[in-house]
Parts: structure tokens; C-alpha cells; sequence
């Protein structure tokens, strides 16, 4: 993707990148994302699960929803995945830090309202929190369909950040005795917790058991 | 804290609280925030480290940012804290879900000018990302500190959502075969990576090698 105005990065430009399969790669392992519109001048930033499918990106909730209600006005949009790598702790304050992947959309969502596009991506948000998952559950009903606003975003005006690696002191720190270093973070499933009306004797799938994000 | 017509949720309003300890732990317990404002109509979200002392939250940044320089004008400012629970996998794509906990924060925020003031929300910024590690790193530097700009936001305009619990299913969808449950997640941390440039033999200290939030 070119860079705008508006995604160029003033800071750190070298921490930026504005490669397709790197933004696309990001939106795919964060599991949720910070979804930001004002009204009134006043920002609202609401968490929601998104799926990416190509260069789309989609979201949904209730058609009651005061945010999708907003949305799908063409009101402009940005959209905040981040995953946070890892604490970067430094012999200073000053360079204390994290290490975490981001990346930003902007642009404006519309709704979905052919039936079978609807379908797909109501499909792929269930993948994008568990690939395989869909084939599994029963697909949404005409009902659930009609009560559901699926909304899809471009993602053709984007940027991703990122910080890696260790500390960077300033020299003379580095003579201080205490540790330094990275503590590397990442999102880990528990055993899974079934339902309290599970029939007994139903089969854990291998995905549920050996979840990883 | 009392609703105001702008975080009173209007959706699912039984996951809403607007208890302070309850906002405040959610505050505490997240790594980072996501800090909306708008741009001549345009939100921007952005992810940052914050921290809360009292009834007040703080955010930092280079003094060149253009976040932080948008923000001290006193501009309209959403924060969101989300922290991720788990998997909820329900017997259809309409009642599977996440489960979460969130805070929203509206207001505006003022520079922190007072150095003492400044001090003490730099050094919490600090305890936040691991508590104790102030006391063993070098404070900032006047440099360190002309060069860094720290933000207040007042948190008396918030309010806390969380999704708890098992599936909810359709009464019918009990029936089908497939499992449900939920699958916990947890940010866990890895074993601490040395600085490269680090001495041998220095200890790892207990908030480190035991880090957990």
C-alpha cells in the first residue's frame, strides 16, 4: 500500500511499514479491535472482533447497535489492532518500553447487505477467533441474519508499527548493575471449560484443545 | 461514578458497571490503552502505555508526537482498556462470543507541567509496566524529562462492560452434537531474554523472573 498523509508516520518512520502481507498478517493474530468514530466531535473507541478476508475487513453486532448505526453511515472510521510482544525493560525510565505489533485503518465502512456476502463474512469472523470452528456450529438463521449489522471496511488506507528487541540505553546506563532485558508476552489458552450442559461423552476437537493465537 | 447520557450503555446493559474499583482494576490489570481523537472529523486510535493513580490517568509520549500534541489542547479524548477473558464457543455462529472486560473513559486531558508532579506520573508509568521496577532503574534526566510530555485524563466519566460465563445458546441448539464451552486466555510471559550487553552474573530480580498480570 502507498502511504497518505494521513498513515505516513511522523515518529519512528523506522519502525513503520505499509506491506500488505505485514498489515494483513497482524489483523489476522489479534483477536480483537479497537474501533474509533466520533460523534459530535466527541471519539468513541469500542473493542469488537473483526475477520479480514483480502483486503476487506469485517465487523458486526446488533442491529441495534448505537456504534454500527454510526458506522454504516460512511462516518469515517479507524480501526486498531495491537499485540503486545513483550516488556522491554531498560536501566532507565526513560527508555523503559514494550515490544508489540499495530496496525491502523482509516477509511469509512458500508453495511453488507447481499445475503450471501453477509453469509461469508458472518462465516469468517467464527474462523478468525478458531479456523475450523465454523464447520461445526449451526450457520446463522434468516432471523439471526436480519438481526445481525455486518459492515466492511477497506483496507486500502493503512499502517503498521512495530518494536522489536531489546533495550536501547543511553551509553553510560549501561554501566548500572540492574537487569535488563525483554520479558516476551503472548496470549495462552487454559484448558478448556465445557459447557454445563455438554453431553458427557462429546469428542474435544484438536482445535479447541491446542489453541493457539 | 454516575452514567452520564454518553456512557450509559445503551446495549446489554447488565454487562455495564460504573463502580470505581471496578474501573480501576480493569485499568490496572491492562498493559496498554487505546487512545481515541478526532482530526477535523477523522478518529485516529492509538495504542499507548497509561497509568492510574487515583482518580487520574496518565499517558506519555515525545514532546514531537502528534498525539500528544493534539491532546494537551484539551481535545475531545476516548481511552479503552480491554482486557480478552476467553473463547466462547457456542452451538451456532450467532451466540459465539468473547469473553472480556472493558473500560471507556470520555474527557479531556491537560498537560502535566508541575515537575514534581511530572516525577511521580513518569515513575508510575513505570510501576504500571512492572511493579518495583522503579526503584532499581535511573530516573529520568531534565533532558529525559523536557523531551517527554505527560498527559492527565480525570476518570469521572467511565463506565466498565464484561462478558462473563458459558455459551448462551437457542434452547434447540442444546441438542447438537458439537462441543461448547469456553477456552480461558491469559497474557503469559516467557522466560526473560538478557540485554546482550548484559553482566553475566547479574541477578534476575523476582518481579521479573515471576511476572504476571
Amino acid at each position: 500500500m502507498k502511504p497518505t498523509p494521513r498513515t505516513q508516520l511522523a515518529r519512528k518512520p523506522d519502525r513503520g511499514s505499509y506491506d500488505r502481507a505485514t498489515v494483513h498478517a497482524i489483523l489476522d493474530e489479534g483477536l480483537i479491535c479497537h474501533l474509533g468514530f466520533a460523534v459530535e466531535g466527541q471519539p468513541y473507541v469500542l473493542p469488537t472482533t473483526h475477520a479480514r478476508v483480502e483486503d476487506r475487513l469485517y465487523v458486526h453486532g446488533s442491529v441495534a447497535s448505537r456504534m454500527l448505526k454510526t458506522l454504516k453511515g460512511g462516518t469515517p472510521v479507524c480501526v486498531t489492532v495491537t499485540l503486545i510482544d513483550g516488556l522491554v525493560l531498560a536501566r532507565s525510565a526513560f527508555h523503559t518500553s514494550m515490544n508489540y505489533r499495530s496496525v491502523v485503518i482509516l477509511g469509512a465502512a458500508s453495511e453488507v447487505t447481499d445475503l450471501e456476502h453477509k453469509r461469508s463474512a458472518f462465516n469468517a469472523l467464527v474462523e478468525h477467533i478458531l479456523p475450523g470452528r465454523g464447520a461445526h456450529i449451526r450457520a446463522p438463521s434468516d432471523h439471526e441474519m436480519s438481526a445481525t449489522s455486518v459492515l466492511c471496511l477497506p483496507i486500502t488506507e493503512a499502517s503498521a508499527k512495530a518494536r522489536t528487541g531489546g533495550p536501547v540505553e543511553a551509553e553510560a546506563d549501561y554501566a548500572l548493575p540492574c537487569w535488563a532485558g525483554v520479558v516476551p508476552l503472548s496470549v495462552q489458552a487454559q484448558a478448556p471449560i465445557p459447557d454445563a450442559r455438554l453431553a458427557p461423552d462429546t469428542p474435544l476437537p484438536h482445535e479447541v484443545a491446542f489453541y493457539t493465537r
